[in-house]
């Protein structure tokens, strides 16, 4: 493979490079690349917008994650915070700073799985900003969405008695990471040694290529079900369920045999000597959709496959719990990420 | 000064402690800091985005760079992309990945900067991103106007015989930035040695603590004039002119005599034996307005006092050429700021 060292390209000539390869498919789009700043007609609605910061040994191993991939998990990441408004996401910006390490291919692996979750995702790059870096790679995304406004769901708004639902299945993403870790240390010893990633395609693909749940908002919208609360889980279900409880000011019951997990997370978290529950609640990167409805939704939400009841808000004061299968009471505490404290 | 650990306060708690000291104050903004997005209702207006990044070292070196000014840089760098559009910044993101040398107490320098840039020009933080970095500070600012439609002002309307406007004067950034470095390499030698700074307050503050021209546009508007293009001048005056004229596709004539450069500029270039000229097409970081005006307007854009003609467009393929005092032709070429190259 060809080897063109960015300081050839120069910044503007990298980022002419970038903007020849991306196509704009959404109306609301007027300017994309290429001026002060991109512009936007979203006057039939309202703009949403999310930013995350991606930081290399921080956030990214890339040891073992594809630079394609990366770029496709960067963007759908933040993607799965505008559907977490009931919002759909519109247009990227993209801020890249790269050390010399990397050179001018390195980068077009990255923006091509990036054009990929726009292309999935029917999603705009409009913009951002490439600059060197004294080390690592630091990537800044920052999605613009949009939402009527009688569609727009908070974090807050949960009542007593709603139920708590959660879409899809939990801790895959952990389970494919311990897996990446474990293979990354036994390459380190012995860098001949093959990787043992078969039978985990499923937990891999969570942790390397996420998706965000797009299907779920419409299927809701389709049952109409407007939820009272919703987020994306990032940092592990515990720490979200903590966040829609704080900001609605209400307890919780999450019961422990309804949570979702699938077949291949429990083989491998179990190899590990880890909980398969502990990981459902803690493991994070799901980029699952939990969200409450109101009781009255019971027979509408059950009718949708992909999501579950997983338990009921409470009283204010009333804490936040996990019902294990013999009943017992723990209260929930959140063990998830967190970017300062790793 | 007390030095409170980041890891004890963790993500949440720093970011509850950013949000308890944020104030919104534009009814665009319906919801800031604290769910999975932003809400922003630019129902009446078009929305304008623009992201940066800042990486220590690159753009900025803290050893002569206070917090405070940082912020209140980064956030003002931002806003002028918007003013270059003809538009109005409204909101701004802001994420930072810091190293774990920065306390609580540093970051809240670096955010009271950020905030008072956002009270200076009414703009809401209304979210962003915090986490650890490896190894030096970043920081990535994403800024939201508004403009209406018909107001919005690109890069690629210039046309033939417009005359080319900028507000200001130039070179005194780098100008600054001469001394700061001077004195750091001074101080390096001999840390009992006081920095030598008297008499260029002018050009310090335009480095350290520079303004957006929000002003221009509104004399601009008040004066009826809509400029045919307009650029803000961060990489050097000869770089953004080439930008206009590119995307314009045209040529233009700069008169030399007519560069607006502030005598203290002048003085403090002229010691490094730098040509104030070469200093003012070059230096970058003015965060002037530079934009062209049908010669219609002549008369109306001379009222405005902040406001020099430097030349005209030309028509494409006539190049692009700077006008010396005695009539020499000489091509601009770009010497200017490239983010990769440095």
């Amino acid at each position: 493979m060809n080897r063109t060292e960015l300081s050839e390209l120069g910044e503007f000539g990298l980022i002419e490079h970038i903007a020849s390869r991306v196509k704009l498919v959404n109306t609301s789009t007027i300017k994309g690349i290429g001026d002060d700043a991109a512009v936007i007609d979203n006057r039939h609605a309202l703009t949403l917008v999310s930013t995350d910061l991606l930081v290399e040994n921080i956030h990214f191993d890339l040891t073992y994650t594809p630079l394609k991939h990366l770029g496709y998990k960067a963007a759908v990441v933040n993607f799965s915070d505008i559907y977490a408004m009931n919002g759909v996401p519109k247009q990227i910006t993209v801020g890249i700073a790269v050390s010399n390490r990397f050179s001018v291919e390195a980068v077009e692996e990255l923006y091509s799985g990036l054009r990929l979750a726009c292309e999935n995702y029917h999603v705009d790059l409009v913009g951002g900003d490439t600059t060197s870096s004294p080390g690592g790679l630091f990537i800044s995304l920052t999605v613009i969405g949009e939402a009527n406004s009688d569609e727009v769901v908070y974090r807050s708004g949960a009542k007593e008695n709603d139920l708590i639902c959660v879409s899809g299945d939990l801790g895959a993403a952990y389970a494919g990471l311990l897996i990446l870790e474990r293979e990354k240390e036994v390459f380190k010893t012995n860098p001949d040694f093959q990787p043992d990633l078969a039978g985990n395609d499923y937990i891999l693909e969570r942790q390397l290529k996420p998706e965000a749940k797009k299907n779920i908002n419409q299927a809701l919208k389709k049952n109409e079900i407007k939820p009272t609360a919703m987020i994306d889980i990032s940092d592990g279900l515990a720490s979200e369920i903590q966040h829609i409880c704080k900001q609605s000011d209400k307890g919780c019951r999450i019961y422990d045999d309804k949570l979702p997990i699938d077949q291949q997370t429990i083989s491998a978290v179990l190899d590990f000597g880890i909980d398969p529950s502990t990981c459902a609640l803690n493991g994070g990167e799901d980029y699952e959709l939990l969200f409450t409805v109101g009781i009255g939704d019971f027979e509408k939400v059950k009718r949708i496959p992909e999501v579950h009841i997983i338990g009921h808000i409470t009283a204010p004061g009333e804490g936040l719990f996990l019902i294990t299968g013999k009943g017992e009471q723990v209260p929930i505490v959140s063990q998830g990420w967190d970017g300062l404290k790793k």
